[in-house]
């Protein structure tokens, strides 16, 4: 399993840190964003004596509890559609054992994920990415190029919406062109959602669960980890109305036992957060956005679309290697015995050569600290030897 | 994937539940045992505002605590050496997928823990039994049996020590004799030592890890699950001195984030418990196993091996097939409208045929309930249609 480009900046950046130099995270999706309370005191609550494995599918008053939150999103599902797994990671790495075999294709508009193909791998699936593009904002690109990579193998089509990199929330009209494709070729059609709670500017979140007619090919992947900025209870979970595939993924589930417990728990605690709490986590994150798309589009041969959704942005920057640049920022630069980490794009890209002048960052740092990871960025971005005008 | 015996009769227990019966589990792992208050305190005690990921190789106070665990069994090994997973289960899983490729072959004693077989088919490897008996208590198949099944694909041995479901504990001069075909074919060898500290009748447990000249091929699986009656927590762990293959696992822990950090603070915790709970936490399970090994004697046509570790038995019936038995146990036997569940020994063995007079039976709930588990369990040797003399 090749290391992520990612993965590789890590000693770099601990380096920095040893050299005592202040680093700010834009490369990763852990939210600063304080947990509820509710979290804390369901754990400082617990009055059980044996901690014992949950049942495979998860507890069962969670799960209902869970169901009742998507009909807040208008979306009508059993508690028995649902199946909890151990983060948003196993719900996928399921949904594929589940569905596809071996050397069974799956399309991904790049760029997508990095873990995806982790979890592709663990699968034994081949991802078939089909590229997105910075120009409109990384749309779904148009179904033909869907139609093309089609063949015999191909079993299913992921999209991540709103997306991780990119920030581009699917609109109702996108993800009706993917079901026309999902049917004709009869598809199973993936959608990880842990970012439905993200939506900005009065756009509304449309879950591939509210299309008719996908009832038997709509898998939805969901987690707690960002919606209520508790990454750490590693709990998640699977949705279909396909009971056959909601049958296999229990036999899975049942492999592992169980999920986290105390992680469940708390993950029910958490869904009695009030209205009042999105709304002002959803406003710092508009915020926090604004701050970054207005800042990076006023430095120099930047771009950044203006994401819809989720927490992530991808910026085409002026530099001739993002991997190399990234390295850089944490190697060799320093203002004020500062500077940033950003995750170079080239690993959200199957198609190699793609998102070299393109990194991700993840506005999940206070603005303040984000001002100061900007003054940092614009000052490198003038000194980095690799810069291109 | 195929359903296993005993999740087969999981409908049957709930129709017998739903009639009013009451139904004494030997059936599964879960101990009744409480879980240390160390846990709880730990989970009231959290002062942390934001639940984060944790390092993908675990928490590093807790994987350094770990390490110091094990020197007190004169296993010396640093933190570096061991990886923090989402239970035993992750960490086969991970473990296999590091060293196997797909096709590759692994042999493990039959019976074995059923789940092996879902944590090798997720990563693509083929288990190759090799039979061990009941009449000398399931220990160590012969040295020549292995050399029979060892291919140019055999890569690795499994053996869980002591034994689930046999509760063996293999000797030091059996794994003694391990070592020697693992170095000879250049073999990995795998140890599920879960259960290392419940060892009975004064017999000490012997580590692969405390084997010199194998360094480079001893994986071992953790758990801090049944140690701590704590299966919940979802938290297991993985050794082995050799690097390049926990570089390797660190790889797929990376994907998949992290393990759960409330689990993991959890079992850091636990750590602190007294040497008093598990003198006293081992004496509960002997006087246990006594008494299931003395009464299972005494029922005619029964056969049940003394076993030196964990808390399970696998015990010969005088019946024609143990599905059959289970799921008649529940589904048409009741005395004073109560019945028993036991695992059909049928699922432990890869080779067909094999386990259809046995039943496996976990002493996981206490000595009063267990002897009204034996008053059904005998009355129904004596009535069941496909009893045999």
């Amino acid at each position: 399993m090749p290391s992520s480009p990612i993965r590789k900046l890590v000693p770099y950046a601990e380096q920095a840190r040893q050299q005592g130099k202040k680093v700010y995270h834009l490369n990763i999706g852990q939210p600063d964003i304080e947990t509820p309370q509710e979290v804390f005191n369901a754990m400082r609550n617990i009055h059980f004596t044996v901690l014992e494995y949950s049942h495979s599918a998860g507890i069962e008053s969670f799960r209902r509890k869970l169901a009742e939150y998507y009909k807040k999103y208008d979306i009508d599902i059993n508690y028995t559609d649902l199946l909890i797994t151990t983060g948003g990671s196993e719900a996928i790495t399921f949904g594929m054992m589940a569905t596809l075999d071996q050397g069974d294709e799956i399309i991904i508009p790049e760029p997508f994920y990095a873990n995806y193909n982790g979890f592709a791998m663990a699968a034994g699936v081949v991802i078939k990415p089909i590229t997105s593009h910075i120009e409109n904002g990384f749309a779904l690109p148009p179904i033909m190029e869907f139609e093309k990579l089609i063949t015999a193998k191909t079993k299913a089509i992921l999209i991540c919406n709103p997306n991780n990199p990119t920030g581009y929330l699917y609109s109702k009209e996108e993800l009706e062109q993917l079901k026309e494709i999902v049917i004709e070729h009869d598809l199973f059609l993936f959608a990880d959602e842990v970012y439905r709670d993200f939506c900005y500017d009065g756009k509304q979140h449309f879950s591939v669960l509210n299309m008719s007619g996908l009832e038997d090919h709509a898998i939805v992947i969901d987690s707690v980890s960002k919606r209520f900025s508790m990454c750490g209870a590693r709990v998640g979970n699977i949705i279909s109305r396909n009971k056959k595939v909601l049958e296999t993924v229990l036999k899975f589930a049942q492999a592992r036992l169980s999920p986290p417990t105390f992680g469940q728990i708390a993950s029910e605690a958490a869904l009695d957060v009030s209205a009042e709490y999105f709304v002002s986590v959803k406003s710092e994150y508009i915020s926090r956005r604004n701050l970054m798309v207005e800042t990076l589009n006023n430095i120099p041969g930047v771009f950044c679309p203006n994401p819809g959704g989720a927490f992530y942005t991808i910026a085409r920057l002026p530099i001739d290697d993002s991997d190399r640049f990234c390295q850089w920022l944490l190697e060799s630069f320093s203002y004020q015995n500062q500077t940033v980490m950003l995750a170079p794009a080239t690993g959200f890209y199957a198609t190699k050569g793609l998102g070299l002048d393109e990194v991700r960052m993840a506005y999940v740092i206070n603005n303040s600290e984000m001002k100061k990871a900007f003054e940092c960025l614009t000052l490198a971005l003038r000194d980095y030897p690799g810069k291109k005008d």
